[in-house]
């Protein structure tokens, strides 16, 4: 029998996924999840995040945090301000948002400090275990060069994959690996799982779907 | 007789005017400016602007828009995500988050596209040129080492003020001067209308006052 | 008679335009300039720059400069540097080296103070206007989207071109417009001129050319 | 007896670190290093970098290198360029030249392939884990708040020190930990031996002294 896995759906800023799109999103992915036997996620975008996290009962993530406390910095939202707003946690350094590493340790332990999941994203095997040395939740490998590809990482470089959870697991067994970059499948879904990730991180295959339900109950496998 | 000003208030990432303090010092500020005659604005956070954008009767502005549209850009709001919720335009180039020329650029002309009024933070004369060529609604020259120092721009470096008018509406006669830097008192305030700035952009002088109320009232001349 | 015009080749980081292979291009850019009426520049890496300023009689430019003055700044290369190694000037805001607003008027006016060049890149009309007030030697604009294309923005964007140089001169009568991406030949260089551009900033069309001294000489005239 | 260690010596953008005094000051190193038997390298500008690997027998490390390959990168220097000329390799993600993840791990295998030693700077014990999981030659960990401080940090917070080689090296056996910000005396040194360091980077200590020969004697014991 299969394991269960974790299913986290990136929003992005695209339109398919913003404002009362986002929460009729979430609104699926939280009847998707009330049937199905994966743990499902969202990450929405910093506006929609207030009102959807008291919304829908699935858990809510941030797609960013800054690097930063309290204080003088105009336009930035950190750690403890989505904490507020009932945030589960955040991704961290998503391949559309990379930071800087110091910058990545201060958002891991931040949010750690504050009970919240962090999700750091990375590149290939060696980004994969430096982030698992600062010890965040979860580090979700996705080869840039296939996300929103439709190519699913679990497909065309599984060794990044098993790898990776390798790497992670050598340098701090309690970190779970996820991966992405073009994962749309249930199938692709299985393989990652299959690999040694505990889920997946993914965006168009879900948001950008025709029919957004209907895709999210393939990939878990309620079709 | 003085001519009316604006006023914008900068909450930036302060404790203060974040959650449920930014929402009471929202209702201060529209509370304020209900009973004198200046313009008072306030830059809120994006997890707050939704639902302050929703409670108050005074323009709410984004602290910072970044300089893409709809797509994959994980953790990226852009200005018309703004617009739908409600803002009424976005501060831009902000001394703690400059922007490349270019995006600075982008952000000024989806603004105007969208309707929403463009606030261009600039740090010295030359540089109030160069936003003021962009055509953005104001330009808010703020000296960076004046930023929180409660030494008024309008009374440190006066020239910058009135070079900063001259200079912007030698370019471009519809744009509009802001002062920012150490602004407090309503001397302060009056003394940057005199030398011909239409307004002032401030942040500590009221959201880290002790009597944040007070702070504003005497600032736009009440008490 | 058509008038003489400026003509800097950038060589980036290409392999063709480093090391030896720059030392050999510079000579050959210092030969055809010896034979023909333009101005010809080159903007070489900072590693090449020493050798290179010493080697020919042409103007060598940097590709870029940092906006520090000497100090805590690891990594970095400021205006100053390039002065004391020989440099005529520098490209400044390069579309793949963009910087902030406030950096761009730093470099700017510190190359202006040094007696050096400063040639800042833009992206399009506006941009143009708005660098044009920060009184730079040269303004050289290109639409991202043809850099490197090999079509020439002179054919494929005539209007930006023109529209450039008459906003450049409209905020700043002193300043020099170039026009840049996908400059290639004779023609294209011509079509320059006659829209109003006092030169051309290229790159490929002449690094990456099959027969580099060839290409050059075409470009000017000479063939 | 003291086991012997590792002096690298940053020059910085330092006044006291370019151009004609960066090659006498590398010829001091030199010197020194000579009759001492510490092992001394030097990490210079890149306009200083061809002159001085030709000019002096220690190694010579560049003090950044960019993220990228040879191609359309204006303004950049690559890992591939600073080895063509001399360079033994490049400190990396220094504080004052912070680098994202991914950058850090390309620019730490493209070192690697070309033969070169990598350096790379963290701020505290996580981010000394993160960088030995990239399998760089060294790791150097200097607290921020103590660069340039003149405290060194084998006293303000040898648990730092003690702590990053542990942590380092249950990552990582065969990375070396350098500790650096604040190292200026012998003391200071050979404290940083004792805490399991493997030597040091510094900056100011040397560059800005007074008397620069003297004070990189004393800090190797040979006064």
């Amino acid at each position: 029998m299969r394991k269960m896995g974790v299913v986290i759906i990136n929003f992005k800023a695209y339109k398919e996924g913003f404002g009362k799109r986002a929460l009729e999103l979430a609104k699926i992915a939280e009847n998707v999840a009330s049937r199905c036997d994966e743990y499902v996620g969202i990450a929405v975008s910093f506006l929609d995040l207030p009102v959807i996290a008291r919304e829908v009962s699935i858990d809510v993530y941030a797609q960013h945090v800054d690097a930063v406390g309290f204080g003088s910095h105009t336009g930035r939202i950190n750690a403890d301000m989505i904490a507020e707003y009932g945030a589960k946690g955040s991704l961290v350094n998503h391949s559309e948002r990379r930071l800087k590493l110091a910058d990545i340790e201060f958002n891991v332990s931040r949010l750690r400090e504050l009970g919240l999941t962090s999700v750091v994203c990375t590149n290939n095997v060696p980004t994969t275990a430096a982030a698992a040395a600062l010890n965040p939740d979860f580090v979700a490998v996705e080869p840039p060069e296939l996300i929103g590809s439709g190519i699913p990482v679990s497909k065309a470089e599984p060794e990044v994959v098993e790898n990776s959870v390798k790497a992670a697991k050598e340098v701090n067994k309690s970190v779970r690996v996820l991966c992405g970059a073009g994962i749309t499948t249930h199938e692709d879904y299985v393989k990652a799982l299959e690999l040694g990730a505990e889920g997946v991180l993914l965006a168009s295959g879900v948001v950008k779907a025709e029919d957004q339900k209907r895709a999210l109950e393939e990939l878990v496998g309620l079709l």
